[in-house]
């Protein structure tokens, strides 16, 4: 086989900083818009945002509507409900996401269906939908992440549950990606500890992931046409990964700890913007393909500090759970990537003998001290529903193929087997 | 004063690789083109790689011409000589530059003046010019870089000689910066180590000007029309900088002593593009401001290795001649900063007694390592001449603002004369 020699590195423009949210009625305006959609999730609404957000925008003459009917983990029916009402209440000239991964997500979903012919599930990943590519441009999307960790403001997907199938799938397109990421520090001040601490381990497996996951110059090599977004680790996605590394060893414990803490919410944003540069070009793999069914399987658990009140096991949450034996896993794939991976994310760490273990050890003091759940027994399964969770996994072969080594049935099992309990 | 608080940070999309060159008609076709002008300068064009890009893109049902009539340093006449031709045989939908920083440069002002009324004077920065900002998107712009040293495939300026006034000014706007960078190895193999001595040291102040800048948060706060496109040393910039500063201590002096050896042009291609990144939104300055008359005036100096035969004290090397001198200068505003960069530039050198000394002592035992002259004087230049120098530097003062120190006529003739001669 020849080798792939080409790395794609694709990113939205960026503004950070306190204060970056009340620009946004001038960076449309500078894109050409002047009728905005503002999307966002009703608790996001009721810390007043995205209002704020809409009426900052007044004062470059670009008016703009709220619609905050996105629903948190978005499926086809929520995504539909929010293109119809685009549709009904548009045209609009730009859309602008206030809020996590499904806000940003719902946007993209809308652009992509108020700009183009067809239906959803004409453009969802196959085998689920027709994978159709968007044939006409797509209209400015703002992203506005709320949340300090799912990146989807960097990335070309978007991720949801099709209720009738009971699978979740994704569209993935360049097109897809926000134009802007506006990342203000000051809208995530008043994350709650429990959401800043799910979050900041969606942003270390995000640098984790996309740091240990097969190089782009060990797949085959593709023609163009062929490219996809995620394309392994290279040298920028590195980068990123070790300096979002660095930014949460420093601050995720502060910013959990003492949510006022500017200083540590500022790197965490950052962290989140870096991670998402990163993995949103060279992708996850074993701890994010686990994450669906750990996700989409819950039964009973509910955290404290998220709005609502069904069962819910969040993102980063369920990430993080059988990362640290996702991690001794593919060890052996690139054991210096570990090593180093660990050496940032723990920097006072005594090393232990076993080097395998070092990155382990860093993830699960970490988690300890964050206040994450031991193990994937604590949010409910039992070693009974492990072949349900492996089958769940194993229809992610979009990002088993990231994995820096082969990862079979049995690999997944035992992964999951070990990571009961943690501690 | 309140402080800026806020960042920006824009890039192309990138495609790096061997053989990524050939792919272009792909990417055009996926923006939407079918017919692109391919802009190039008569020397690159005699290596044949712009005419093999163009005939690649057939594959894709892209149709191409190719303009080799850039200007190595563009003038106000050979831009308006290429916007000539693109008008008198367009209309396209594309450019693709294939070059140095002067034919991306010439394309990025063939983009403006093909889709936007009025003059190229209208367009240039105050007060040369109205500073007039475009009223219409631009066309995709491809920038395929074949010197590994400009970086002008990142940025959003057009540099270029007004020859009625003997100025050196520029246009500047966001809409300016490429679509898409298109960055191959191979195409900078036949670059002579004359050419790469001197890019290589236009990376390397690229990335310590950046990195030495005056911080974006050290700046007034601006309301966002009033942003510039250079903000300041920030954490991205900082961390394109970092990284590349590293590859040209890695790969600079191999890559001078065999242009063949292909880990060397890889690594020098990738620092360029890192710095690039940094640069292009943090900004350069004292040696920069410098390079202007230094290169504007040249008289007699002739180096080997560059195409022609007129005078010409080439970009980097200009850029260089000061470079020592003036980080002796910026020291104080920021000494942890310049030391980091001697310890990233020259790992294994020991550290002098004297912190300021240690990156002019890195940036000297480079220079001399790779050919750069022996100073200012090495060009053609005496003390007679320090004057009409120091007068041309004083008119950049878009990049003098952004060093890290208030910077004086006597300063800058002080570093003048002390760069005369450097061993």
């Amino acid at each position: 086989m020849a080798n792939e020699t080409v790395f794609t590195y694709g990113a939205p423009q960026l503004k950070f900083g306190p204060g970056a949210a009340d620009e946004i009625g001038y960076d449309l305006a500078r894109l050409g818009a002047r009728r905005a959609l503002v999307v966002t999730d009703p608790g996001v609404a009721a810390t007043g945002a995205p209002q704020r957000v809409a009426d900052a925008m007044k004062a470059y003459d670009v008016t703009a509507t709220v619609f905050d009917g996105v629903q948190v983990e978005p499926t086809d029916e929520s995504l539909r409900r929010a293109v119809a009402y685009a549709r009904d209440t548009g045209p609009y000239d730009a859309f602008v996401a206030v809020g996590g991964g499904s806000s940003i997500d719902t946007a993209k979903a809308v652009d992509l269906l108020t700009t183009n012919e067809g239906d959803l599930a004409d453009y969802l990943n196959p085998p689920v939908g027709a994978g159709r590519a968007p044939a006409r441009p797509l209209l400015p999307l703002v992203a506005v992440p709320t949340t300090t960790g799912t990146g989807a403001e960097s990335t070309t997907v978007c991720v949801l549950d099709v209720l009738e199938l009971k699978v979740k799938t994704g569209i993935s397109h360049p097109a897809l990606r926000p134009a802007l990421a506006v990342v203000d520090p000051d809208l995530t001040v008043s994350q709650p500890a429990e959401v800043t601490a799910s979050s900041g381990m969606d942003i270390v497996c995000h640098a984790l992931e996309s740091y240990t996951a097969r190089p782009y110059d060990a797949f085959e090599r593709k023609a163009p046409e062929r490219r996809v977004p995620y394309c392994g680790a290279n040298p920028i996605s590195d980068m990123w990964s070790e300096r979002a590394l660095a930014l949460v060893a420093r601050s995720l414990r502060a910013a959990v700890r003492d949510g006022g803490d500017r200083r540590a919410r500022g790197d965490m944003a950052l962290a989140a913007t870096f991670a998402g540069l990163g993995f949103g070009n060279a992708g996850v793999h074993v701890p994010h393909a686990n994450a669906y069914p750990i996700a989409g399987r819950v039964r009973g658990f509910r955290p404290s500090g998220y709005p609502g009140d069904g069962p819910l096991v969040p993102h980063g949450m369920a990430v993080s759970l059988t990362a640290p034996e996702a991690f001794r896993f593919t060890f052996e794939a690139c054991p210096e990537r570990h090593v180093r991976a660990a050496e940032l994310l723990a920097p006072g760490m005594e090393r232990p003998d076993d080097p395998s273990e070092h990155l382990p050890r860093a993830l699960l003091a970490l988690m300890r001290d964050i206040g994450v759940p031991d193990g994937v027994g604590a949010v409910g399964y039992t070693e009974a529903d492990v072949p349900d969770l492996v089958a769940g996994t194993m229809k992610q072969q979009r990002l088993l193929a990231i994995a820096p080594r082969q990862v079979t049935e049995d690999d997944v099992a035992g992964i999951f087997v070990r990571s009961l309990r943690l501690w």
